[in-house]
Order: structure tokens, then C-alpha cells, then sequence
């Protein structure tokens, strides 16, 4: 468990009360970093359905996950294992089966179908397809935008959520050194991004990298009026300038950075 | 431009006939994959709106992208630069402005909001949020879940993404190989990661790697349970196995490998 049980418990409380104010009697959040805030989990899982679900009496959260992924979930959370909630692989890639049958059924079963459930209307990951199964399958729910409630309550960090993002910053720092260090006319941009990658997952001896919500971006030359390039195999050249754009990652905190480098005269 | 002209019009008609089976006139997509193989669009900018909008006549797609990424589909896509359609910078996130603002408008512009609109229900990306705005702004269209048909046009790869394939393959076995000198007992599992990303990276001589879509996946010990886990900065154990999931990109194309080494007896 990365915090305490005590961390966990205020970030549900500062939830349940921006859901009061907004009138959310039920939230269900598939964003992943939200999902890891209160609950913990993290795996490489959010590319099928997976989401929290915040009762507003509850004591904990639930943590609705793939049966692949339970093991992910008994491992990572700090809840009971009563929490963790776990469908059935047959509801994966079986279109028109949806893991959202499920969740209606598990809604239904504790009587929340008649309440007002927030989602995350623009969340990356909570398709236009969830929203609809859930529609459909609560006819009775007031169903309205969460307004990204729980970003908004990730955004003030505590003390030992602070100390891990200066740990990110100390690998953002070893990995633009390498960067510098290794960007040279003559070598191949992937060559550059190897040693990048290399430095961000290594870190340093007290704190390992893992990886990145962001790929590195290393636009260069013509490159440079596209903010979002990444490398290429072509080498780079001799008056030309390259951006630079990294993120150390400790315990899933990130700390970006960007620079500039320009190899000799522009 | 990566494929022939021929090659990217071979695409279109075949996602014009699928359009023309499913009654569908005017297509939205926002599958970041879907994107590339249309058009040849490529950055690291999906974390925002983007699509591709595909008429059923037009010879062209549209390659709808915001301004700070319109010197990306300059350089990556293959269109003439009348069909990149960029959206002010004003529209990103400043909620409730909207890009699917510009996109409604271009549409009634060119007066195809009377017409049979497929869009992909279920795809990352392509939000809640988007779906009624486009619900909304077009009320006089017939909105239809496209079934994933860009998705089911790529299935068939032609001759030259096979060889790309064939690239990433390479890459895969050279990581793969890394991964499997690398991991012993008392190594931090970041640090072999550091390694794999390395060779993942630099690819062959030929063939310079690229981000994937996939972190390299790494369970171990009783993470083995837990097919999605990643690394910590844990070191491996003696006769514990490890997981080792992971892709070699040559050009977007991946050729994901998965295997498990055992150090020691079990």
C-alpha cells in the first residue's frame, strides 16, 4: 500500500463531499488516474472497462475489474476484497456483450438505479457506448456530468504525495542530462531516445522510473513547428535545433520537463 | 509520406465500400490508429481532439487537428493542404467551448448534417462529451455507431505493412533477448525495463524503434497472478518466474512477443 489507510479514507471524503455539493449520489469514474487516487489499483488494463464506483455513504470505494485483472486489484488496492468487484472474461472484445451489463446488474442490485449517478462525460476511455449502456440499462437514474469532481480533488497534493513528485523530478533532471549528453549531429533521433528511456526507467539507485503517460517527444529541425513529433530514425543535423519533452515517473507521479537544444550555430 | 498515394486511395475506397454496405455517408473517426492508416497522421496529440472525416464520395479525407498540430499533419499526412482542417487553439480545454464546436460547423458548412453519420461508439477518444455534442449540433442527422469499419478495413495489411511488421518483429526478438540476459536475481526490475526499453528503441542498424502502445509489461513472483502489472523498483527473486510482455514499432506497425523466464527452480 503506497499510503495510508488514512490518505486513502480523506481522498474518498473530499470526493463524497464534492459529490454532495454537485447533488451525486453515485459516481462512477473509469479515469485511470482517478481510479489509482482512490483505490490504488495500477495496471496496464484501462484499454477495456474498468471503473470506481463511489457510493456517497460508502466506507470504501468499489473497484469494478476484468477477471484478468483481479489479481492486479487484490495486489495494488488497499480495500477489502469484497470491494473488488470482478466480471466475467466472456464480456470481453464479445460486442454486443459489454462489461457495462454487469455494472447495471450490480447497480440494480444494491437499489442505486433510482439514484443520481455522475460519470465523466468527457473522460478518455468512457466511451460514447459505456454512456449509452448505462442510460439505457437505468432508465430510472438522474444520470448527469461528474465535471471531472475527482481531478478536481486530486489537485491539491499532500505531503507524501509531494515527495514522490520530487522523486519524479530527480529522474526528469538524470534523463535531460543523458538527453543533452547524447543528442549529437550525426546520431539517429531513436538512438537518442533509447539512452532517454534507458535514464527515465533507471533513475536513480534510491528510486526506480517506471513509465510515462507521455511518450518522448523530440521534434527536430522542420519538426520543431510540430510540438507533438516524436523520433524518427533519421539522425540529427548540424544547425538545427531539437525540443526536448521527458517525464520521470515515480509511483505513477510525473514530473515533465522541456528544454531546447540547438546544435551549433541556428 | 510513408505508403504510395496508390496505396492510401486503395484505403479510402475500401472504407467508402464498407461506408456504402453500412449506409453510412459521412464517417467519424477518431481511432488515433484509424487517423494514420487514412491519412498518415502521426503525433503524439490523441490525448485532445482529433479525427478524420471521411465523405463517401470525397477523394480526400479531412484531417480535422488543433492548430498547435497542424505543422504535424503538414508533414506526416499525404493530403493536399485544403483538407487539414485546424481548429483554434481557443477550444482546448476551456470547457464548456468545445472543438466539436468548428467540427458541427464545418459540417453544416458543407451541408452534410442531413446525412447518415457513422461514428465509433466505442472507441478511446471519441468521449461521451463528443457524442452529444455531435447528437445535439446535428440534430437532423442520422447518427449510427460505425461497427469499427476503418478497424475491420485495416485487418487485411498489404504487402508493404507486412514488411514494416516484419521490421517490428526484429526489434521484438533483439529486446526480447535483452530482457532475457537482463533479468536475474537481485537486479531491479526498472533497471531491466532500462534495458529492454534501450533495445526496444534502437531497434537494428536498418530499423530504429519507436514508442509502442504497449509499456513492457513485467509480472513477477506472485505478480504473475496479475498478467497486468508493471515493473517497480523491486528486485527479482530466485526461483520466481517473470512475465515478460513487450513490442518492438517500425513506423507505428507492432509486432508484440510474450514470454517467461524462471530463475532457478520454481
Amino acid at each position: 500500500m503506497l499510503f495510508t489507510k488514512e490518505e486513502y479514507k480523506n481522498r474518498l471524503k473530499k470526493v463524497q463531499k464534492s459529490m454532495q455539493d454537485k447533488g451525486i449520489e453515485l459516481l462512477i469514474s473509469q479515469d485511470t488516474n482517478n481510479m489509482n487516487y482512490l483505490t490504488g489499483y495500477d495496471a496496464w488494463s484501462f484499454y477495456y472497462t474498468q471503473c470506481v464506483i463511489v457510493h456517497i455513504n460508502a466506507e470504501e470505494p468499489l473497484c469494478f475489474v476484468r477477471a484478468q485483472d483481479a489479481g492486479g486489484a487484490y495486489i495494488k488496492t488497499y480495500l477489502k476484497r469484497e470491494n473488488i468487484i470482478v466480471y466475467e472474461e466472456k464480456y470481453i472484445h464479445t460486442w454486443p456483450m459489454h462489461p457495462y451489463d454487469p455494472l447495471i446488474e450490480l447497480i440494480k442490485k444494491n437499489k442505486w438505479d433510482k439514484l443520481n449517478v455522475g460519470i465523466e462525460m468527457d473522460s478518455h476511455y468512457f466511451t460514447a457506448y459505456c454512456y449509452e449502456k448505462l442510460k439505457q440499462g437505468l432508465p430510472n437514474a438522474k444520470i448527469k456530468d461528474s465535471e471531472r469532481l475527482v481531478n478536481w480533488a486530486r489537485l491539491v497534493k499532500s505531503e507524501s504525495e509531494i515527495n514522490l513528485m520530487k522523486g519524479a523530478a530527480l529522474i526528469s533532471q538524470e534523463a535531460m542530462k543523458v538527453a543533452m549528453k547524447t543528442i549529437n549531429p550525426g546520431v539517429r533521433q531513436c538512438d537518442a531516445v533509447a539512452e532517454i528511456q534507458r535514464a527515465l526507467f533507471r533513475g536513480t539507485s534510491e528510486i526506480g522510473g517506471e513509465y510515462a503517460s507521455i511518450a518522448t517527444l523530440l521534434p527536430t529541425g522542420k519538426g520543431t513547428s510540430a510540438s507533438h513529433l516524436t523520433a524518427t530514425d533519421e539522425k540529427f543535423v548540424e544547425g538545427e535545433a531539437t525540443i526536448i519533452e521527458l517525464s520521470g515517473v515515480n509511483k505513477r507521479y510525473h514530473c515533465p520537463m522541456a528544454r531546447t537544444v540547438q546544435l551549433g550555430k541556428p
